[in-house]
């Protein structure tokens, strides 16, 4: 079976993007046929940073690239002059950049021309210094694919457990005007809807509650009662197995031991805090909802550390075989087209 | 030396503070000289639940109690008729009981009669329905020992972590009209004097952002730049070693990886989502800023287990074991009372 081609991009090239795409490549072409979209000098920078044997091939199309265990095909994009951009500094040059080849890759793959997206991460400083008003890559996303219904998985794909977020980036103080009934609701069925493609079955999932031990019957606030309650209802009339609204305390531990494949959490940290501390570094984002698959390391672009070779590719490699996986699970990634074979050498390597 | 004598309140009898009293009985003798204060024969009740063979004791002072390995002296207190109060069901009774328990104890704490206090869980909605409009036991012991500033802590001492919350039993919205500077300054000041007790060295503490990834800049929020930042930079001024704001969804990562000694959070959940991970049952609540010790168990009633005897008593054995600790650091708990010899031939038990 031909493994599905991924773009992964480079995202902001001052984070720690261009080496952890170094450090990850060789496990990386053990579950895809991965194309890096951005600028060939900086994935050199990222070798260089890393210590890496790779070399950067710029190609003209995906259909061009021949990855192998060295050779890492770069698809350059037309940006932004990036020369002065130093490891580590917020630049508009950078956000523009970012932006663009997410913008390229988003346009090969609803052409048909990959199976799917892996980002690297970008600064949000960096993309507004470019007066580009998005939050992050997920809306950018939703935007250039007119997906209004959509949702920013957490996946980690060792326990197995996914978490999707009614809120996400935004001021804390701004999640009690999104948390509805219809908002926590889509989340529920987006959840039911992938997690399948993920495990092969559906999915028990757990609704968190908002405030602390669920308002304890009312006493810390209504949104249990109002709110959540009605959405599980109305998800478990639609045959989906919902259950909650669960304390925020204890999800996770329920979650943990095996009570719920998926879980719904309404604000950023509520589900972060759990799933750093319960994956470390395992675990992805995924980007439910888009008519494209895309998932994404799930850190940032760590600027305190860019440029210094240490940064942990273990997210990276586990976003490109997650998006493996669920472009395997389109009936894509079984593609016979030109792109499907290897530098010669290195057609050995076990795939899925 | 003589252990110190702790009181452990039973809380509210409808929920597994009789049980695991029972079930932790033997464990707590190894750090303390302990004391029930509540219903004999609810003590009694949570025996059979719990298939020990303790026996209650009721005892007329803390002076005549003689705990012993399956001699568990009572302190009846006179309150509400629990004659037809159900495991698992909220009755005034059960509310009214739990708050006149804790009383007593910090009556007879404050008396100098007892090294601390121990709690086992209340239900607040027993409570509300009792009339006491209390969110908790900590709300009760500052207002009854007159104190403005406290900080409910959870603490895992085999970590060891402490957290203290700046908001806790209230609605999420509400946390935004009590995070201030002088609210943070408040609890980074009272770890670095209380964690000295635990730990015996001055705590690094790490101060959480309130925002998703600390707002990134500003970009989610303005309370980072506002509020947190000053009450960090004024805690250094003070010689404490506070750092921060850091991203909600990375500070404990930090402090499990050893950076801190003690993290301040925001709200209830970002502490304890974290706190339950990390710890599961080993932590204890502090109360940390009252004139007299007292810890408490890290769960609540457990209404949906209560009367079946299956609860897990390890909080309430930590949670003796701590403010064993926090007593013997205030030069107490090493007192020479009559209350410090014990049951015959229970008495080669190892003391700490």
């Amino acid at each position: 079976m031909t493994p599905p081609t991924l773009l992964i991009t480079l995202g902001d090239v001052a984070g720690i993007g261009p080496e952890i795409v170094a450090r990850a490549w060789p496990k990386c072409l053990e579950f895809a046929n991965p194309v890096v979209v951005g600028d060939p000098d900086w994935v050199r920078h990222g070798a260089a940073q890393a210590g890496s044997k790779i070399t950067a091939w710029p190609v003209e199309s995906v259909e061009a690239a021949r990855p192998g265990e060295r050779l890492v095909p770069v698809l350059p994009v037309p940006s932004a002059d990036l020369s002065r951009v130093k490891p580590g500094v917020v630049t508009p040059e950078g956000g523009r950049a970012a932006f663009d080849y997410l913008a390229a890759a988003i346009r090969l793959t609803q052409a048909g021309r990959a199976d799917g997206i892996v980002t690297c991460p970008l600064h949000k400083e960096g993309l507004h210094a470019a007066g580009l008003n998005y939050p992050g890559h997920t809306e950018i996303l939703a935007d250039k694919t007119g997906t209004s219904k959509y949702a920013m998985l957490l996946y980690d794909d060792e326990l197995p457990l996914a978490v999707a977020h009614v809120t996400l980036h935004c001021r804390l103080k701004d999640v009690f005007a999104n948390v509805t009934r219809d908002s926590v609701l889509e989340k529920i069925r987006l959840l039911h809807a992938i997690v399948p493609r993920l495990t092969g079955k559906a999915p028990r999932i757990g609704v968190s509650a908002l405030n602390p031990h669920g308002s304890d019957g009312g006493l810390f606030g209504d949104e249990e009662a109002k709110i959540i309650d009605p959405a599980v209802d109305a998800a478990r009339a639609e045959g989906i197995d919902a259950t909650g609204p669960v304390p925020p305390d204890a999800i996770f531990l329920q979650a943990r031991a095996g009570k719920f494949d998926a879980v719904v959490a309404m604000y950023h940290d509520q589900g972060h805090i759990a799933m750093k501390l319960l994956g470390g570094r395992r675990a992805v984002n995924v980007t439910a909802g888009l008519p494209i698959v895309r998932t994404s390391v799930a850190h940032g672009t760590a600027y305190d550390i860019a440029g210094r070779g240490v940064a942990d590719p273990s997210s990276l490699v586990s976003a490109v075989r997650v998006a493996a996986k669920l472009a395997a699970s389109n009936g894509r990634g079984t593609r016979d087209g030109g792109h499907g074979t290897r530098e010669a050498g290195h057609g050995t390597k076990t795939r899925p």
